[in-house]
């Protein structure tokens, strides 16, 4: 059981920042995302593209921003559960809540904020007759971690971004990397394009377009995938360790959906004008997955909400203390790992 | 007249971004503010210490932030009636409200957005009989224009940041430069300390301490201080074009006090359950200036708030338009200088 003050569910902007201003108040956060990576849309669908209106960014790549915001958490030590989906919430006797994921991971905590965005992040999958066989027995819809690839015959299949670009990095680790696409176009950066245009032609990419993998085939575990060329219908299979189609991730808001909260459009109902917490006390939302009267779904706007959820977080799980906030610029922070950032002092100081 | 779109009262960071939120919605803004320079209490108070809670910003001095927001901002291209006080406030009959400055400056525009923070930043001043003969004319209390000193006799009084800091810069610029402080410690950041003990001790700055400034003399215009050794109590007149004490500035709500706004705690109370409006339809509130439940004084919050308002101006402006937003990172950022920032497109190319 992962216990902690604030259980945090969906690590992008909003559940990250939210870990910093809890740490503030001396409150540790554990956060939960169905992907493998923080950052939510941010890291998911733009990490190279910029963002205008972060306030005191002229301009910054949403990856960017999420390495920034890591960075400015780092002190407070945030716990990690990713690549598991929250999946069922129980309220104990005492107040808190039980929280267990897909996978069975549980988490204790007296608060908890959901920062889920539109959803948790789940994967576009192919119409293949035995496809769930061989669900983590040789095929993934995302990369968790690329070593596990080391010196192995990976196919990625899809024609945007993500194929483009883990097959660019792939080629560097993988034994084989073959990457089908069912068009001879790709949509994407166009330097991701060329590179992988580049590494085709240096033999270190296997190009098979137009054409789709219409098979799969093994025992317990993926052996080999049926290709089809799209155009002449032609089959072959190609033997292989791993099977990855990267046909995007689409959120859903999925078992937050049953967890007896106000919905409306799709998002969870708050109480903007003091504290963000939903019907349920003790259970926030902050972020894009809420919604009230006005509500922009825009990251700053996360912020903020985070920032007022977490004050109330505190008087929840401290009703008898009263919180001063003091400036981060006069108080400075103390992390959780003894660190500690503050402003130099002014000197008093004779001139002679 | 000056006419805009969204008439902002304070140039700190809440109104500057408030420029940015505005300029997405195509709307056009002018900002009048008491102090010289924008940046509100950033610039004033803290320029040089670093703030640790601005998101996205592990660590950032309070002056760069603002430097930052002024570029952001830089494509709406708002205008700036600085160094005036917004006094007055007048309803027209077309809904319009014109704001005159204590110099008399006029400002017509449909939607008010008050981002005055704690008040209008008013200097604290010597006790000495003749002040005000010599107000603008020769007696100063913020500096405006540094190259108007150039070649005169300028006499500061002060202990603190703003009086090292103003000597070293007047040092290069001003033909003489007199530091009085009624003590002799200095207090303020060491380097500037160092610096102006370096400066007297190579003849730049000629420092009389411990002592006080205790009268003004000359025709219409300054032209000796007195100056009293506060340990001997020996007197000595000293010739100057200027003085300029800084003894600190300190907000005053001030005017605004009475413009018929509900008011609680020193500060404006607003809507925070939809668009930060106060009890006058028309003339919002933003940033440190206003109360509502849970409120917390934080730049952070001063953005969301802004950007919240920003919306309903524009309903109110445009009540017959229905405004759809766009990601920046989707619709990129128009300036009114015709300028044009947005992400690089995704290309669509074949690989063979
Ligand atoms: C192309 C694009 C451009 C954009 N441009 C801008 C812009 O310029 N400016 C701007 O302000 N905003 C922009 N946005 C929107 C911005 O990305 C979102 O407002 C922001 O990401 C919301 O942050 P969040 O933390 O609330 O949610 P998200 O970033 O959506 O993160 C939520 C996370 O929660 C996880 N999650 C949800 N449910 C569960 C569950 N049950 N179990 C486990 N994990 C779960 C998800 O997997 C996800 O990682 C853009 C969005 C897109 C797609
Ligand atoms: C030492 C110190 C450290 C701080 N540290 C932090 C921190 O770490 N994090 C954080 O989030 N916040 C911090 N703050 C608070 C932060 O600076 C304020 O929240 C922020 O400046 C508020 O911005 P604002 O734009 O609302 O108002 P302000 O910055 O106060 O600006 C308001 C402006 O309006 C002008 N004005 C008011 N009335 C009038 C009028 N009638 N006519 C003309 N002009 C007028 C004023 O002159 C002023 O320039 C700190 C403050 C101080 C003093």
């Amino acid at each position: 059981m992962i216990k902690t003050d604030i259980l945090i569910i969906g690590a992008g902007p909003t559940g990250l920042f939210a870990v910093f201003e809890a740490g503030l108040l001396q409150l540790k956060c554990h956060l939960i995302d169905a992907l493998p990576q923080p950052g939510g849309q941010c890291s998911e669908i733009y990490p190279k593209k910029p963002i205008y209106d972060i306030p005191g960014y002229p301009e910054v790549l949403a990856g960017e921003l999420v390495d920034n915001l890591m960075e400015q958490i780092k002190p407070f030590q945030p716990g990690f559960t990713l690549g598991e989906r929250a999946e069922t919430i129980e309220k104990l006797d005492d107040g808190t809540f039980i929280v267990t994921t897909n996978k069975g991971t549980k988490h204790q905590a007296p608060v908890i904020a959901i920062a889920g965005g539109l959803g948790s992040f789940e994967p576009r999958k192919p119409l293949l007759e035995n496809l769930s066989v061989y669900e983590d027995n040789g095929v993934a819809y995302m990369i968790k971690e690329p070593e596990m690839y080391r010196g192995r015959k990976v196919l990625i299949a899809g024609g945007g971004d993500s194929a483009l670009d883990w097959s660019i990095f792939l080629a560097d680790v993988a034994d084989e990397v073959t990457l089908v696409h069912r068009r001879n176009e790709f949509r994407g950066a166009l330097d991701s394009v060329e590179k992988v245009q580049q590494l085709k032609n240096e033999g270190k990419i296997n190009l098979m377009t137009p054409a789709e993998v219409v098979g799969l085939k093994g025992g317990r575990k993926l052996e080999k995938v049926t290709i089809q060329n799209t155009e002449t219908s032609e089959e072959v299979d190609v033997t292989v360790d791993h099977f990855i189609p990267l046909f995007g991730l689409s959120p859903k808001l999925g078992p937050i959906a049953d967890w007896g909260l106000e919905i409306e459009k799709n998002a969870i109902k708050v109480d903007n004008s003091l504290d963000y917490q939903t019907n349920v006390p003790g259970i926030y939302a902050i972020g894009d997955v809420n919604t009230y009267p006005g509500k922009l779904k825009l990251i700053l706007c996360g912020f903020h909400e985070a920032t007022l959820m977490c004050q109330s977080a505190y008087q929840r799980i401290h009703p008898d203390k009263k919180y001063v906030m003091k400036y981060t610029t006069v108080g400075g922070v103390t992390g959780f790992d003894g660190s500690k950032k503050e402003a130099p002092k002014a000197v008093v100081k004779a001139i002679d």
